[in-house]
């Protein structure tokens, strides 16, 4: 676990609409069956916005309205998402699809239409209900902190089985800043972005540009290190508005807070992250993998994801089993050089493999460890001072069930 | 299904000693509890070999010696293999365990210990039962072709479950020639080569360096295009023996039946990955990917790799879920650039998708179609003239259950 420093408090509950400024809403329209589906997050001014996009050739429409957006001022004020139908393949009527759900958003509101966000999440291939949702956006009602909050944060959900939601505070100088975050993602997760959406809000005054590196900074060390089956979706995005209103000096690389603003920028995107992970589609357990003594900060991550994302490691800890040899057969195979021969590993306190060889170890504690909830593995090299983390779940029959279903 | 030349024969039955001058023989030493598990090939007359091995950083015992042998001359005459455990993670008495098979092969035999190559597949992290080895080394018998190929190759078995052979015969001008194979492997499969164990045979004459290069040319495009599971191991191997008892003129790059040759070798290559991909571990069905129009042949076999390599897509397939979505998506995140907008997918015979859009489909054809043991996807793209395919298999709960369990 990261530590929280103690210039940086946790703020508990579902909290995308606490910063200042922010207003959020949810409702069914009719896309699902009964389920929220139509979500609204609204900043009083428009904020300075920062997009981190799937990597995937195929990008659905509503990515690529809002990439266009952002280009334009570098600011949003507000972000409409639906769930259910993911207007990915629909083609030019899928563009058109896009752009009347922010058109009629921007309308309701009052704003101009390129301040707004648009984010759609489900299944591929089929024409958005566009008159269920424009009817929806009409019925939106932006509520109060908490009902909102909690409304878009549901109104995001596909297959998973909990909303996600985090939020931290900070001091900027004399100022308190939130930053607030709500993630929806669990099947199709790997690294660089897969049906996976996250949202993050704050009321912080920071450097347009600056605020872009940061939630790439995060979101590479974060969202970027979770997988559940090493599929990369066409929709995934993570948008962040920072509307200015706790009237802190402004942020930038060079304020001598701007560490600290980032740690906490890192611990909204690792705890949201760690949520997704955790709800990885049928998991019973997240798997944090820590590599340290990589050459590089960089290795180290491509290490740890590469053991999170291996379907034997997975199964191994689904089942209790405590198969080092698949931790460290997945390490050698991650493309990453190191010299085997002076590798350990642990899973949890537990030494396996000293020297690349493994050692008497409790196979009782060890399985005994490995049937609690959150399953720590640590790859220790003899490279540098690198370390990265990543995080994953296990691999279950229930996986395999949810996803030989899906679509019927 | 790559069409047999007609100057191309297939040879059925179990034959890795067919071609002329070769032995095989295979018992059972105790590694194992009841199945055969210690195995060995010999030619009468040392033969050009050439070898491909893991990239997996983790590199086991019986690799390192078998690698060191091949450089002294290029020649191999026998290969010892054990299945049951891997030898690999085994340290310094690994390496001596190795030396030691090698070594009492070669007194066996006769021959000098260069001349011998080891190969180790099983469990990983545990020092071999070398006693054993030993023991069983001195009682191999060289069978006559038919019962030493069968114990051959039923003894570099692990968790599959049927042995794999095949074989074709050519004419070199007016010589036959034989080319014959056996593999093992089931988890743990994926390009770059994955606990496989493969072993050919053939009586050609051929230029020991040419030797090498068709060899990887093949593999390239058959045992590194199948996956299983996406782990890549520790004790992958696939060697070639070509002994020249054929007698033919010798074989060259500049041969004028060159070509021929490497046709025979890429389908000896072809049908041992195909088995091992339908044998993968819980697979209930055998996925081909044929990606065409791509800009190169290598971007093509990258994509299909991707695509059959897909959690989703095999799921998909478990559950004869016709989900094209899932196809294009991870033809999408496969890192090869095309224009999405131009692409087609076929399931069977059945057109999908066309133009990146999906198009009306009988479901139920598809359904149908998908209930089949042999599944066939097509991908085409408009970007040149590159083909490439890759195969694979469903993911079941009997894979999740296989390897939730391996080492206990």
């Amino acid at each position: 676990m990261q530590a929280v420093k103690p210039s940086i408090h946790k703020i508990t509950g579902i909290n995308i609409a606490t910063p200042k400024g922010y207003y959020a809403s949810g409702l069914h329209c009719g896309i699902k069956h009964k389920k929220l589906d139509l979500g609204l997050l609204y900043s009083l001014v428009p904020a300075d916005a920062a997009g981190v996009y799937t990597t995937n050739r195929v990008q659905a429409a509503p990515l690529k309205v809002t990439q266009e957006n952002i280009k334009q001022e570098g600011k949003l004020q507000a972000i409409i998402v639906n769930s259910g139908n993911a207007n990915a393949c629909t083609g030019k009527k899928g563009l058109q699809d896009a752009k009347q759900m922010q058109l009629e958003t921007a309308q309701k509101l009052g704003i101009p239409s390129h301040f707004v966000g648009v984010a759609s999440t489900g299944v591929i291939g089929e024409h958005l209900p566009i008159e269920k949702i424009s009817a929806g956006i009409k019925d939106l009602v932006l509520d109060d902190e908490i009902k909102g909050s909690i409304d878009f944060s549901q109104s995001i959900l596909t297959t998973d089985t909990v909303s996600k939601n985090t939020a931290y505070t900070l001091k900027i100088k004399d100022k308190d800043i939130t930053i607030a975050g709500t993630a929806k993602g669990s099947g199709m997760i790997h690294p660089n972005m897969a049906t996976m959406l996250g949202f993050i809000t704050s009321d912080a005054n920071i450097n347009q540009s600056d605020l872009h590196s940061a939630l790439s900074y995060a979101v590479d060390r974060t969202f970027n290190c979770i997988t559940v089956d090493g599929d990369t979706s066409t929709n995934d995005m993570v948008l962040m508005l920072a509307n200015g209103m706790a009237e802190n000096e402004e942020l930038n690389k060079n304020h001598p807070e701007w560490e600290l603003f980032l740690d906490a920028l890192v611990m909204v995107c690792e705890d949201l992250g760690k949520l997704i992970a955790k709800d990885g589609e049928g998991a019973s357990k997240l798997i944090e993998v820590n590599v340290e003594g990589a050459l590089t900060d960089k290795d180290a991550r491509v290490i740890a994801k590469t053991v999170v994302g291996s379907p034997l490691v997975k199964t191994a800890v689904f089942g209790c089993d405590a198969n080092w040899g698949r931790i460290l057969c997945a390490a050698g195979y991650s493309g990453v050089s190191f010299d085997p021969d002076q590798m350990r590993i642990l899973i949890g306190d537990s030494e396996v493999v000293v020297d690349g060889e493994p050692v008497p170890f409790s196979e009782e504690e060890v399985r005994n460890y490995l049937k609690g909830q959150e399953i720590h593995i640590t790859v220790l090299l003899s490279e540098g001072i690198g370390s990265g983390r990543a995080w994953g779940c296990d691999l279950t029959y229930d996986y395999v069930q949810i996803n030989a279903s899906y679509r019927t």
